[in-house]
């Protein structure tokens, strides 16, 4: 959560004339992502988010980001819509940054998920993957094994900080990973980051995606394991076996999954906690402390690296056969 | 800006079924307010901000904070009201703190405010205190004299840090203050924080005054010059006296100035300048720094306090004789 750059009402106003949208009636930062600054802006035409894009996204991966919203949306996924400026351009700028608008969407995420929120999000992934297929742009996945492995430099001297034995723990890790990590699996465009945060419920019902800032291509199972890791554990860590059934079932009633995705189910649940892992590691040993920022606890994810090395088949994740 | 306590959308369905304002749409954290945690809240009925009250604000206040916002908005002052509970109470609790629910006004607050805004604001300042006077609670002012003395005990031994001399400089005016500070003027319901991001505008026209966690009852006066602190420097701290001249103007339009008011305008402007350096100068030196708690430099209200210091008539900050 972070308002990162405050903007006057002169420079909006003059980025505002840009578009269509009417006049300006309000805007106010709002405490969601971490990426970037964020407002709520309402106009004579409606409900927004206006975003400025900080510095830890690259002004070259714009184009993708916000062409995969509108590729998707005009798709019938329901994520925020890119609005176009007068000159057909998706982003502009203002205080010194890029910029873009995007159409507000109703619907709370939610804190606790239940069982039912978990098979609509386990849809809504397979609607994504579906609807992501001709999309014309690509984008490696920065965080793969190869970021990983950065990442990891950057941190495993201090590992041990977090818990002892951490960083020979995680090096056995790599070493299995680094050599089986499949490559052949079917792949497309992932949302690659479908945390509670990200998705938007009104009452059970989904209501739509957002924050497309980490999507890529890569392996669709890849995405599936990060939202059984996002959606299907509790509080205290355990493993909720029926909501993990309840999310895959929803994404196989969209796309079913392959034998070979299934087999690589385990292994890439185990990649994709490391994953999380390593950011939030990154993050605890760098980031300064504040009150107002929230570091997460790396350990959540060890916890979950841990469970999937016991896991021997996508079954005990509740995968019908 | 702050959010301090997140909610959940389980803990917020509980809360709002308690009105009568339909069912959630969404809810987002905003970041206005440094003294509480306020959120941006839709529901099928309309717009609200949700705002839940931290330990800086005392609960006991809280009757009279909202009960003056819905006694201003049913004499016609444009300013946020408080949504009675289907039991009449206007507060209630929610996540383990006093919680209210007040309508959500359009309009943007002006970062770099022009002539024609001072003078609706002072029109508006003017309006508020007329307003109040038939406001049957009373809250007494725990930032006047007797409260600056408690924070410079708290800051005076490292004032210097800020600048050097700064120690002796203030305690001069303190000399002063405590002698001369008066109390037999008009007095009545004031603001009291009227500075530019708690007064919305839609273009020139004012649109509404929020926050009203600092009113109280005080000298009518002192409320207008910490409007002109507030209102009628420039960025390079020079005093603009054509601002000065519409803020004063607009006031009276509504309220004038007693011949005793007038004359005790130049020392009310040093005592606000001296309240807004003081909390500007403990929380510079009590609270830990951090990116996103961006505090705010004392010397601002030195300058202004050292420029008051040379005024001998009101008529200096451009009141008509």
């Amino acid at each position: 959560m972070a308002v990162y750059t405050d903007i006057s009402e002169i420079e909006l106003e003059a980025f505002l004339g840009e578009y269509e949208l009417g006049t300006l009636l309000s805007y106010k930062g709002i405490a969601e992502g971490t990426e970037n600054s964020n407002f709520s802006l309402h106009t004579s035409t409606g409900s927004y988010i206006l975003t400025l894009y900080e510095k830890r996204v690259e002004g070259s991966d714009l184009p993708f980001f916000l062409g995969l919203m509108q590729h998707l949306a005009q798709k019938g996924v329901s994520c925020p819509l890119p609005v176009s400026r007068r000159d057909g351009a998706l982003i502009g700028k203002l205080a010194g940054r890029p910029a873009a608008i995007i159409t507000f969407l109703e619907g709370v995420w939610v804190r606790r998920p239940t069982v039912g929120h978990c098979r609509e999000v386990g849809r809504a992934l397979g609607a994504l993957h579906i609807a992501g297929q001709d999309f014309s742009l690509s984008r490696p996945n920065a965080l793969s094994v190869a970021g990983w492995h950065r990442l990891w430099d950057a941190s495993r001297a201090r590992a041990d900080e977090v818990e002892k034995g951490l960083a020979a723990e995680v090096d056995a890790d790599f070493a299995l990973l680094d050599k089986e990590w499949p490559t052949d699996l079917p792949k497309g465009v992932i949302h690659a980051d479908l945390f509670p945060d990200n998705v938007f419920f009104l009452g059970e019902k989904l209501s739509g995606l957002i924050d497309f800032y980490f999507a890529c291509n890569d392996l669709y199972a890849y995405d599936v394991v990060t939202c059984i890791n996002a959606w299907c554990f509790e509080k205290d860590h355990s493993f909720n076996l029926t909501k993990g059934t309840a999310l895959l079932a929803g994404y196989q009633s969209v796309r079913v999954l392959g034998a070979d995705e299934r087999e690589a189910l385990p292994l890439l649940a185990r990649g994709s906690a490391l994953r999380f892992m390593l950011t939030r590691l990154y993050d605890w040993l760098t980031v300064e402390n504040s009150p107002l920022v929230k570091k997460r606890d790396p350990l959540e994810f060890i916890r979950k690296l841990r469970f999937h090395r016991q896991i021997s088949s996508a079954r005990e994740y509740g995968l019908s056969s």
